[in-house]
């Protein structure tokens, strides 16, 4: 007995069971949605899925995901070329657009260094910032991975293969989030935040 | 700024986030692993969304969700037609046809009288269930409900339309489900599982 009592649907639902975080379930609540609602919508969900994976471009420059052989911030004028921020994917940059506060430009990896998940120095774009660097027009990489052993080492890697260029190599700054309270802040996190202490007057 | 980088990125997370329970960030999620993932997979999920929509059926007799003209269940010979169990929606029908209980037919509303959400009568398969018992095939109606306002409503409005033909109209048992302890049930639940008590050989 098929119990979708539809091959249609059953066929939807593995597939969208596929996704990460969507069980048999949540897929079944989706697919039923989809055929309440007007036509239009499954039928434009799907082809902007498809669209999507067929048309999209990763920019020869920074890989991030781009709808050009370039992306948009690669391609403005207005950003500073030459300082490259080094990060895991592309929601980073787009958290870090959010801030208003960066100006340069960005060089995406693709993930970062686990051995556990089989992702060595050669599955992530690590050569071709090297490439970059090693192009001369490179002032300053800012290394904004995340505090964990993966980050650190990923972080580590890069660090040897561009220590020898005329460069700054610097991180993003850890220490206390803006906000919390000193006394439940993690030592480790803590330790650091007085050590790279900051001059007053920069804060101002 | 488009924060997306890329306008076909953010197409999809807009469709994306338009289903229930997903939102911005998952949706984004989801299209970073759709680009993550080998080309396929984005491609068989639109495929398979636009193909269900595209060739759903509902089936003629019980408005199940069908590959073709009459479903599975109606079109099975072994199955008792002249008892129909009506229920809100195709879930109702995956979870009673995996008890195994029921050998009969369904009828599916497609939701329940909710004023609220603007949903009467005339939305529903109502009237499809009065000309299906009005063809003198059927013995009895199994009101299979949700126990709400609005179920209880659909329920009384139902059978009203239904009371004066020749047949049996039930509602499944409600009463303590199996498993759960007497102190913690609700009363009005408690109350009505012993005025529906039903004889101890019937339960053997």
């Amino acid at each position: 007995m098929n119990s979708y009592s539809s091959k249609l649907v059953e066929s939807a639902v593995n597939e969208l069971a596929r996704l990460p975080g969507i069980g048999r379930k949540t897929a079944l609540r989706l697919v039923l949605y989809l055929l309440k609602k007007e036509d239009n919508f499954a039928l434009s969900l799907g082809n902007s899925l498809i669209k999507m994976r067929n048309e999209i471009m990763f920019c020869n420059e920074c890989f991030n995901i781009s709808d050009s052989e370039v992306c948009e911030i690669c391609a403005n004028p207005n950003r500073t070329k030459d300082t490259i921020c080094v990060v895991e994917d592309i929601r980073d940059v787009m958290a870090i657009e959010n801030t208003g506060q960066y100006k340069g430009v960005y060089h995406i990896l693709g993930g970062i260094i686990s051995p556990m998940d089989g992702i060595g120095p050669n599955e992530l774009h690590i050569d071709s910032l090297v490439d970059r660097v090693s192009q001369g027009n490179t002032q300053e990489v800012i290394m904004a991975l995340s505090t964990t052993i993966e980050g650190d080492t990923t972080n580590f890697y890069i660090y040897k293969k561009l220590k020898d260029f005329e460069i700054t190599i610097s991180t993003i700054a850890r220490g206390i989030a803006i906000g919390d309270e000193l006394e439940y802040a993690v030592e480790v996190t803590l330790g650091r935040s007085i050590l790279n202490r900051t001059l007053y007057e920069n804060t101002l």
